[in-house]
């Protein structure tokens, strides 16, 4: 350190700073003009745009670079993950074809948020797509006439009566839905149609970059071989197929949309209702903390028609929701008695059911919650 | 695109993104050499680690730069955020001393998660730091002869306990706790020393990277004047100090961990009783459902005493529970009538209640998933 005013020494090693950050933007661009052309030969040959070993492999290697040359390999590993999130999102060209036979499809729904993205990702593989709305269905004989897949995307609560309002199909066309519940929905396919039928229920919200890495649940209704091309095209597309029986997904997604979104909305109505000062809440919270309490408020700044709709599905989960609501109490009772070997006895045992995946829950909520930090999140 | 075989093309664009990555890590090192002369400069002179509008500056500057290249303008802001998170960090270098006539600070529970993270921070501003551990109690008169600030670091449920246990102190020495309810240890300091005290609770856990950005509250006891030092001290370590009363602090904290803990407590219970296939429920999830499973699961991989000291630790809190629990009830009424009506006019009162907050709260939990669906992460 010099004799100089520390201002200024200051003054001139932040210049330095911004002469390497203005490196990196130009950096990003260089990296974004190769990666574009990886994006152009994979639609060019289908090859799928995610591809696990290479990721890991250019990971690994810059991780040892950077603990050979004293950068941190976790700082490394962030950087190149967020760096090539970006380049999946923007790899926007063309995909492979999978089923070039395929002359028209038609997305019921297609001008939704969720219906647009495969409307998106059907075109860039080279499909005529056709959008129906609801103020389409006058004509409706027209629309579907020909199609080789009419896709079902529209809002859950409407779904079942929709399909059965779809005229018939031509014999060879493949009628699929996007319904985050899948029983109601394959059964109305089933009656309403006799050629193939597949419920899909893709894992991600209209906010999601495109479908790379993301599950798509595949519930199989009839005639699967002619609707292979499909599971192909969203293998190019990058999701990841997980097939199950409609039955078995919706008994979990009771578990995780009915119970959780109950819970959160009688945890918002008591908030709501004791009326804490909600600013002194979150000053006074850690990042754990005003995450929890995020989870909260973020329902209630969506659509309560949807979460009416995906609560009041099934009168089945009301038992459910009675069995929570007795374990409350039990609890309740553990604490009036101040009963703490209790508690930590049951607590064990939920642990030991958890098994090793609570440990990860762990790790993944500390990781995230330092990278909620970086940009003032959750504040 | 030319016509090579598009394996070797690929090989041959893969080869300059590894290329380009490689200048990644070496931008690092050069950043790094850099900052760490900014940290010296800082605490040479007792600049705040933390300026806020420099780091907005900063990163305006690079993400107007990025939009002229055409370089994604968000992935730019991340970047550099997270590399400016790792910079701090690592920023381990000294800090100003902001009372040099302190001569001695004695750390209660200093080989703790907490207790450590002090002893660091006042050793890396030059105060001479003494541990004071269970096994050194028999010795304690020795111990805390001299002291200056007598800081108290242990679990929740032996704060009192300890406090009523620390020998006459001298008059001027500060005695302050950094425990995550105050009312109680706040009564038990000024009823066991006459001379200054504070209550003070660091919102950051043991994983957090040193005080930068952290918020820490302040509940005034007696003699403020003569910890001012230690509220500055903390504010050189990048602190955000809030003032409170414990009373309204604690109230507070009901909601968050009380609350919120016994919550996911019952909803573990009830998902360990019910013991649906919990791959199957993280196979279906969208990223949002497994962040919330994984807020649930993170809890039974910690200390349940910890969980129970805090649940169990003021009897008043079981009002509040049962309130939470009639309100359950009333909502599965909503439920069991099919009272859809009901269930969206109390979503909006609710939704009002939160304000604006349930926005922010969905817009950083969507930014927060794009960063976990970046590592796998909650998978």
């Amino acid at each position: 350190m010099n004799q100089q005013d520390p201002k200024q020494t200051l003054q001139a090693l932040r210049k330095q700073i911004d002469q390497l950050d203005s490196e990196l933007v130009d950096l990003l661009r260089r990296r974004s003009l190769v990666t574009s052309q990886v994006g152009q030969v994979k639609s060019q040959t289908g090859m799928p745009i995610y591809v696990p070993e290479r990721e890991a492999e250019l990971i690994q290697l810059r991780k040892q670079q950077a603990t050979e040359q004293g950068v941190s390999p976790g700082l490394t590993e962030d950087l190149l993950r967020r760096i090539m999130r970006e380049s999946y999102a923007t790899q926007d060209g063309e995909f492979l074809q999978t089923n070039p036979s395929i002359e028209k499809i038609v997305i019921i729904g297609g001008n939704g948020a969720l219906g647009r993205i495969f409307v998106e990702l059907f075109e860039r593989s080279h499909y005529a797509v056709t959008s129906v709305e609801k103020e389409d269905w006058h004509n409706a004989d027209d629309c579907f006439a020909d199609a080789d897949l009419v896709l079902v995307c529209v809002p859950i609560t409407v779904t079942c009566q929709i399909i059965e309002q779809i005229p018939q199909l031509p014999a060879n066309c493949i009628l699929a839905d996007i319904t985050s519940i899948k029983s109601q929905p394959l059964e109305a396919m089933m009656a309403n149609h006799c050629g193939p039928v597949v419920g899909l229920h893709p894992m991600f919200g209209p906010d999601s970059m495109g479908m790379v890495k993301q599950v798509v649940v595949v519930c199989n209704g009839r005639l699967s071989e002619q609707y292979q091309w499909l599971i192909e095209q969203m293998r190019v597309w990058g999701a990841k197929i997980q097939e199950s029986s409609a039955q078995e997904h919706d008994n979990s997604m009771a578990f995780i949309q009915v119970m959780r979104h109950f819970n959160t909305f009688v945890y918002g109505a008591h908030l709501a209702h004791e009326s804490p000062n909600l600013q002194l809440l979150t000053d006074f919270s850690s990042p754990i903390y005003r995450l929890e309490l995020a989870m909260v408020g973020r329902l209630f700044a969506q659509d309560p028609e949807l979460y009416a709709d995906i609560i009041f599905n099934d009168l089945k989960n009301v038992e459910l929701l009675k069995r929570f609501q007795q374990r409350f109490s039990e609890a309740i009772v553990l604490f009036e008695n101040g009963d703490k070997a209790g508690f930590i006895k049951q607590f064990f045992q939920i642990g030991n059911w958890f098994g090793d995946y609570s440990k990860k829950c762990l790790l993944d909520s500390k990781k995230l919650l330092l990278k909620a930090d970086d940009d003032k999140m959750l504040r």
